[in-house]
């Protein structure tokens, strides 16, 4: 979400014709080659707008460590939300904590640069730190891979290495001989900074020579605080902590001594510390925990999760943790889909990411600790957009942690100040980014495909409370008027449809349970997508609290202060995908409907109509491909029985938005949802409605991908004559049996088999006419 | 400590003649009257410098609830230290913690103010709120007692009482009929406040409609947290929540709904609730606790120390509370005597506080969360004022708290980031204001008193650590030169003998514990104070690193930048209470001592000599009464075989410094120690040394006076020819046998028995030669 329009020109020349050579050439590459290990590429996303991050990391973890190039100032901060862009020269540090593809940021805690020879910093500003310390680096000198990140800074000849466990971020810096080695630590800095963003910090080294810290930030989580602790494999010679700030006007304040390097702890707004360890004859290791509970609980935290400082055993821990994680899925395909294909499930398994010490410990929404009890819990969470793809992905790929992820957000709720589920959350506070409750659906989806490691009873109440919580986004009136009305809430027809969705979901997990009552309130409000839809312009529009809708009316209009969410009447009103066959109804039946999804994909749109609007990308057509509410709508041309075309526009997609480059993602991956549309795709399916457990048929990319599941299971995907000559789906068998419906369920996933398809060369306008469309299966999966 | 000087011009003029009528007039009037209780006055000490508060409180209690009348910023803040100034005529509201008697402050933490009509807030800035809802008042409308506090706010018609629990605040605010009651509560304003003060806040309406929130504020001690919880006995018919502070710039934080009066929770850095009742048909009760560690753990003081809303039983505890603390002494006194002593008395057991949660979680130094095991743990450390005489005090009356005390002084030690004793700690966080490790003496001063309840090993430790924390005001140099050098640290001749001191008392115990190698240390470290005293021109000076005195030298010279704290070397070249013979030594002999001591109280002194310096008040000559560096000079003619002096220029500082009015505090009352001195005069004896368990002798200023101490025991001091023309001791009496020596010992005290002054109209220079000195009493108390 969220950027200036980067409009990527010479899309619409790419599209179909041009890319059908590129799959030629693709196929008659190397078909298994490298390990899915070694096919990830940190890289990819790291320039333009993917908005991801170089550095070290494990599934779901804590910590993310990696290297800032930049963390300018608000104003200039999109291009920097990870804090690396690929087009930089120079790094300023390596800080521990990152999003992966968000829009809007923050983190960037607990920098760190090490320093050959003489430290000379200039003192800077609260908000411009760092000119005194930044290193140039060259792109060959790097190396990441999963879990793992070297650079060479040149500016000092020291090889930065960095890897990660669950809860420690592990450095390794080699120095060259003769010039004494630093450590510097900068409590300053952040991801989208600006002055006074550092509420309060504090600076300690113990007696052991630990060093620990922490700061409350007011940033998109407002007065979060994150704690760190920190130990050197080698003595301190000396160490020196600063506070930049001036004119504190307190009296008294000075601590014991007045020596910088006497100081044993300090606490402002502007703190520093530089660590001496004069001249090495090995590599300095650092190893650092953070935590967002206390300094005690990082100590714990690195205590237990960070024994010893062999950086190469944890550097191989933590490739076998991914090694684990990717080898849910294998693969036969030519190098560069692999390559793309688990870079994309690596980018897909960073979030959630745990918040959890090793006590048990987490904060709430509430910024209060909390003990998880039977779980573990995580935050992150980019819901708006991953409730759609990566969220369905994990249920299939890793229900385990489903279970926690479910725990997570009912625990969440239990100690909001709202009672309600989180909506954009991070180190378990929360942000009130975007719209609709889709905490909602990511529970429905997870209980209709068995997933049951929780309190179902608490989650229900919790996505009841979420859905009927008043103050919340015009729910208020939503409940009342059956919409969300403009003159009361911007952006009032994304959220009526949000809403409606949302509710469908609810309905269905709430029958399931034998929860009728609640079913049916919530299944009569799935309906609500009609109060806003209007049937005389074939367009989803906002109304108003009288009734009528808001006029004048520009189809094209898009932004803050429009009756949309980061999009416009083409892009919105498609979101009805629990209910496609109602909409193929209000826009006049199916031909009607199809022609006007062409007009969507087929639009010559004038590049300056979203000149004022954040965040679309990936244009084609209307077709909004970096945008979340576009990831459905190539497949609902299924519904209407010309499947022919969805496969022609995911070629299109797929050959367009997603290269495997540092710039190969052409909008913000979105903590994984970005990555897991393109798994779904490049598999064949993809889960238009979650909590339906229908997977929509779009077609393979892949010639055989085999999904390895909890259980033993295996479903292989796999296809005949996969090239660019035969770029539509013939036939398609499921277990060798012939299959024309254009959806799979998640049932005859899970129990494994295998799905394949004949490629042709024409379109098939004799299969998949039985499209997945209400009603959907009301039947859950067995736990 | 700490004020722009005020003196008292006539105070000359009004010492030995003039005060022996007053002493005459008293005499005459009533001897029992009125209860303990009612002789309580907190208004005493409310204006001028005092710096008391007239809210409520309970002994030793979390909470301070009291009127604030200003909070202005930091350069005018002096006067405004407890939040309260008699001579104002409005009040801006009611907060939760103050200070009893700082110089520098701090807190005034969650002040609400009840409204009555229409709420109509000027919205002020952040660093000058209040300007809409202050309410003015007239002193005839105020009651204040201990434990309770009422006014009538003139501008609302609103009656406003309060009183206090251990851990809660109660409020009754009575609303003039037909006049909508609200409760404004501010998180914005702070006693010594400023721009930026208040980094972070939070406010929750919880559905159950308690509030709960909290602030974290960058003052005294930084980076402070404190939270609270309040319920109302009356439903809230609406609320708002308003955060006053514009121009946040991150993105996307707006919370649920956009309207003040739908929102549950709210975080920033300028919060402001107003809670709506409508028409109240009975008074409004609000309870508030407070927590220094998590809104949790308020809501579990609330839970636990506030159940019900019965305003009257819980002003009746109060009262109950204060009776029992304060029946530790009867006296046989005239009104005005019998209202400044037990006054004195309720002012020295307001503090130190208690500052740990009903389930034992306390915040210690490490600004982290900790558990008192097998003690309460209190903070509000005033040590540099505290040690001399407050302290000592509590020994006697409350050594049971003692207990808890020391207990609590090395709790904060061990989570200490320096691993050293509180210096002017509170709520758990150190100021690192004013100099020495007085804790040490503190420690001693219990144990020699054969107070026992606490790890007296671990106190040892702690005390040795801190007497050798080389960073901290100097000591490194300390122990390598034998005294502070004033090129390296500000104060040094201060710090050299009040270190001195402090070595001094640590010997004692740990002689008496056996460990006669530190015992050896620290006595040799006690007479440092020799290497700081320059014999030629008599007076304490600070010496240079390279050994030679600072040039030029001018003893009446004081403040920062010179050789003293908060004093000159007239006032502070006396302090050497652990040897004062060695002093009378240093002096050239014990009549050149006595004309010396003479020449202070005696001495022209122009007032402008100290308009630069903060806080010496209280003159008598070079004599500073405000200043506790001069609380034990009174009592040195006594070492020097002159008692009579002694007793003459008691009668001079207790008939200038002390009347039962507001403005009857010449100088702070410095958490009791102003008044602690005032107890044990009256009384008739002062610990010069504590740790040395003897008093030395004054005379007694009550007629009889019986200290009820623990186990039973009753020690009665009583006095024959108590009259203004009797002013000096004639002849003394321990349980009927003759007392020549000048002081009185600690076990002969906690034994029981009767100490009787017969008074006479002459000096008896024949009694007391036996005066208190070196060497003191080695021999400690039995547990």
């Amino acid at each position: 979400m969220s950027s200036t329009i980067r409009l990527r020109r010479g899309l619409l020349a790419a599209a179909l014709c041009l890319a059908l050579p590129a799959l030629a050439a693709a196929a008659s590459s190397d078909k298994g080659g490298t390990s899915a290990y070694a096919a990830v590429d940190p890289m990819i996303g790291t320039g333009g707008d993917g908005h991801t991050f170089p550095g070290a990391t494990v599934p779901f973890g804590m910590i993310q460590l990696s290297p800032d190039t930049a963390m300018p100032d608000v104003k200039h901060a999109y291009k920097w939300a990870a804090g690396y862009q690929y087009g930089d020269s120079s790094i300023l540090g390596f800080s521990h904590t990152h999003f992966s593809g968000s829009g809007h940021s923050d983190l960037g805690d607990v920098l760190v640069m090490p320093i050959a020879g003489d430290v000379k910093l200039d003192p800077g500003s609260p908000d411009q730190p760092g000119s005194g310390y930044r290193s140039r680096f060259d792109h060959k000198s790097e190396k990441a891979e999963a879990g793992y990140y070297a650079v060479t800074l040149a500016d000092y000849d020291v090889r930065a290495e960095l890897t990660a466990g669950q809860r420690v971020g592990w450095h390794r810096y080699t120095f060259p001989k003769g010039k004494p080695a630093h450590l510097l630590l900068d409590l300053r800095p952040s991801i989208y900074d600006y002055d006074g963003k550092v509420l309060w910090s504090s600076l300690r080294v113990h007696a052991d020579g630990t060093v620990t810290g922490g700061r409350t930030t007011r940033g998109w989580a407002p007065g979060r605080q994150l704690y760190f602790a920190m130990r050197f494999n080698q003595p301190l010679a000396s160490r020196s902590l600063k506070n930049r700030e001036t004119g504190v006007p307190y009296k008294g304040f000075s601590g014991p001594g007045n020596r910088a390097e006497d100081v044993d702890a300090m606490t402002g707004r502007a703190l520093e510390g530089v660590f001496d360890f004069g001249d090495l004859g090995k590599p300095l290791i650092v190893k650092v925990a953070v935590s967002s509970v206390s300094e005690d609980n990082a100590i714990a935290n690195l205590d237990k999760d960070g024994a010893g400082f062999d950086f190469d055993a944890r550097r191989a821990e933590a490739r076998q943790s991914w090694e684990k994680a990717l080898s849910t899925v294998d693969l036969v395909a030519p190098a560069d889909t692999r390559k793309t294909f688990y870079t994309s499930l690596y980018h897909a398994m960073i979030s959630p990411s745990l918040s959890m010490d090793v006590n048990g410990e987490y904060r709430g929404p509430d910024n209060q600790v909390h003990t998880a009890k039977g779980f573990d819990f995580y935050s992150t969470w980019s819901l708006w957009d991953v409730y759609r793809a990566q969220q369905p992905l994990m249920t299939l790929l890793q229900p385990a942690k489903s279970n926690d992820f479910v725990s997570s957000l009912i625990a969440a709720r239990q100690s909001s100040p709202f009672g309600i589920l989180p909506i954009w959350a991070y180190q378990g506070m929360e942000t009130w980014c975007m719209i609709g409750y889709h905490a909602v659906p990511v529970i429905a989806d997870a209980y209709m495909k068995g997933i049951r490691g929780y309190d179902a009873d608490a989650a229900l109440e919790a996505m009841v409370a979420s859905a009927t919580y008043g103050p919340y986004g015009g729910i208020d009136d939503y409940m009342k008027l059956g919409y969300v009305p403009i003159d009361r809430q911007p952006e009032a027809a994304s959220k009526t449809v949000e809403y409606a969705f949302d509710d469908w979901s609810l309905a269905q997990m709430a029958k399931a349970m034998g929860k009728d009552d609640v079913a049916a309130t919530f299944s009569k409000r799935a309906g609500n997508w009609k109060n806003s839809f209007d049937t005389k312009t074939g367009f989803l529009r906002a109304r108003k609290s009288d009734g009528n809708y808001r006029e004048p009316f520009d189809p094209s209009s898009a932004g803050y202060g429009s009756d949309y969410t980061e999009g416009n009447a083409w892009q919105y009103s498609w979101y009805v995908p629990q209910d496609v066959a109602g909409l193929i109804d209000a826009l006049g039946g199916k031909d009607a409907f199809v022609k006007k999804l062409d007009s969507v994909f087929d639009a010559k749109v004038d590049p300056k109509s979203f000149a004022h609007v954040e965040d679309i990308t990936g244009l084609i057509g209307w077709y909004a491909h970096g945008n979340e509410p576009s990831h459905q709508v190539a497949y609902l041309y299924d519904y209407a029985g010309q499947p022919w075309k969805t496969q022609e526009r995911l070629v299109q997609i797929m050959q367009t938005q997603y290269t495997p480059t540092p710039t190969g993602l052409v909008g913000n991956d979105d903590l994984g949802q970005m990555s897991a549309w393109y798994i779904f795709t490049a598999l064949g399916f993809y889960p238009v409605a979650p909590g339906s457990n229908q997977y929509v048929i779009g077609r393979p990319f892949i010639e055989k991908a085999t999904l390895n599941l909890p259980g033993g299971k295996h479903f292989v995907v796999s296809a005949d004559h996969l090239d660019a000559k035969h770029p539509y789906v013939g036939k398609v068998t499921l277990n060798g049996q012939p299959l024309d419906r254009t959806f799979v369920r998640h049932e005859e996933i899970v129990a494994g088999g295998e799905l394949h398809f004949t490629m042709q060369a024409t379109p098939a306008k004799d299969w998949g006419q039985t499209p997945a469309s209400l009603p959907y299966s009301m039947t859950p999966s067995a736990p």
